[in-house]
């Protein structure tokens, strides 16, 4: 069928979608570090840090495909184009996602690439943000008493408008919401959420650079949260938002407390 | 204020709340296996495998808490006094739980009781069984053309009947709804969503002990889902339940392909 090459594993061929958790590089699964010590390419998103990189064999080939703050980033198209061909020509590659590669990851498109071009796949779950947040904050996402249920969804669409949700859905108090990727639209989904009858006063919190050292915390009502949060200066650094009863404990008199075991992280309420 | 004892790490007793992940050792993350090398004390449920325990250090007591298939289990109190207990007299304690601590977890109550004997605790985040299922079937559990909301719930509830949910969240077709130790509630909970407005064809799939060796799937309409596992003879694995048109890839004929990735595993197509 093909005429030899000279390529590495010629007849092995693979793409592994790796999840690389929510930024504390302990956080990594062990199969993601042997993944990433076998990969001849690794293709990162720029939320990986050079620690969760430092787990690549010496001479494997890292590429950056993903967004830099304020800079171009590779079309998605591209980037299934260039895992396609590597693996076609006998590398394994590692697709390396910041949390999980099936959460809010684009995993469809391209296990979709790999299946429609007969190249093998799997896929190495990560800690989603929405894990590491609620560890690192302390607050679990579901409990026994007042969050019967928890969701996540995207604050990001393609049009750089609010995406469309079911609000009621979002706006039950026994639910706690998970928002990723929502700073720029989080005005207009709390107006649709409150206008949908979530309480405006429900606890929610502000986590940016979530498990990481830099980790800052701003708590508030949900109607006063996105006011809060103008302040803080970090334009490139992952938000994840958190409303609903789950986030009380961090609003009674604890914000301080619900930070210590991070050294150096800040802790806002309003 | 105390007297002198001789227990071990008297100043820095502490627990830690640790996900032991959805049951494949490998998606132990690299801060478990610290925690459980550093532990004095292991408190486990059944869920957790000899593989996962076998990151103990030689000498650390191993302690099962949880239900034993059929047989009694330990009081939620019970467990809390142990856990406060042993950390009180200066032992790292791990409470390790399957999946993640903060999702169905129990972890609400077991960080109270700390809080209130003044023990120091802290989480350490675990791969959820949802994540654990998408990346083993290779379904992401949110896409950007047919799901934009992901949401789980548990089909437990304290009586032994189906708990109440907001219904209509649970029927809304651009979400995936993954429920979680739901197959003694399942009949109910899907007639309730099916009363709800949920499409009784929308695909639904049930996985049984996912991520290991001896995972079954079983596909079928959200309708005829609950006939469909009832030939199923796994009293004590755990059963997770995801529905919503993300599942689709694994009705189209690609059952046994979905599986092709775990040797011995059984997929069922109904």
């Amino acid at each position: 069928m093909t005429s030899a090459r000279s390529e590495p594993h010629r007849a092995t061929g693979l793409v592994s979608l790796v999840g690389a958790g929510p930024g504390d590089p302990e956080l990594l699964t062990l199969k993601a570090v042997r993944c990433l010590s076998e990969a001849d390419v690794v293709l990162y998103d720029r939320l990986v840090s050079e620690e969760v990189l430092a787990h690549c064999r010496p001479g494997a080939r890292k590429m950056l495909v993903g967004k830099t703050g304020g800079g171009k980033s590779c079309r998605q198209d591209d980037i299934n184009t260039l895992m396609v061909l590597l693996a076609g020509a006998g590398n394994r590659v590692v697709r390396l996602k910041g949390g999980d590669p099936m959460v809010f990851g684009r995993a469809a498109e391209e296990i979709a690439a790999c299946d429609a071009a007969g190249i093998a796949c799997d896929v190495v779950p990560g800690i989603t943000a929405a894990l590491g947040v609620a560890a690192s904050l302390k607050i679990p996402l579901t409990t026994r008493e007042v969050a019967h249920r928890v969701q996540f969804v995207t604050g990001h669409s393609r049009n750089g408008s609010a995406p469309e949700h079911d609000w009621s859905a979002l706006a039950d108090t026994d639910a706690t919401t998970v928002v990723y990727m929502g700073r720029s639209t989080l005005p207009a989904m709390i107006a649709a959420m409150i206008a949908a009858g979530a309480a405006p006063d429900l606890p929610a919190a502000a986590v940016f650079d979530a498990t990481r050292a830099t980790e800052i915390v701003v708590t508030a009502s949900l109607a006063a949260l996105p006011e809060a949060i103008e302040s803080v200066e970090r334009s490139s650094a992952p938000c994840l938002v958190v409303i609903g009863r789950a986030v009380s404990p961090l609003m009674s008199g604890l914000e301080g407390e619900a930070c210590a075991a991070r050294p150096g992280a800040d802790t806002t309420a309003v």
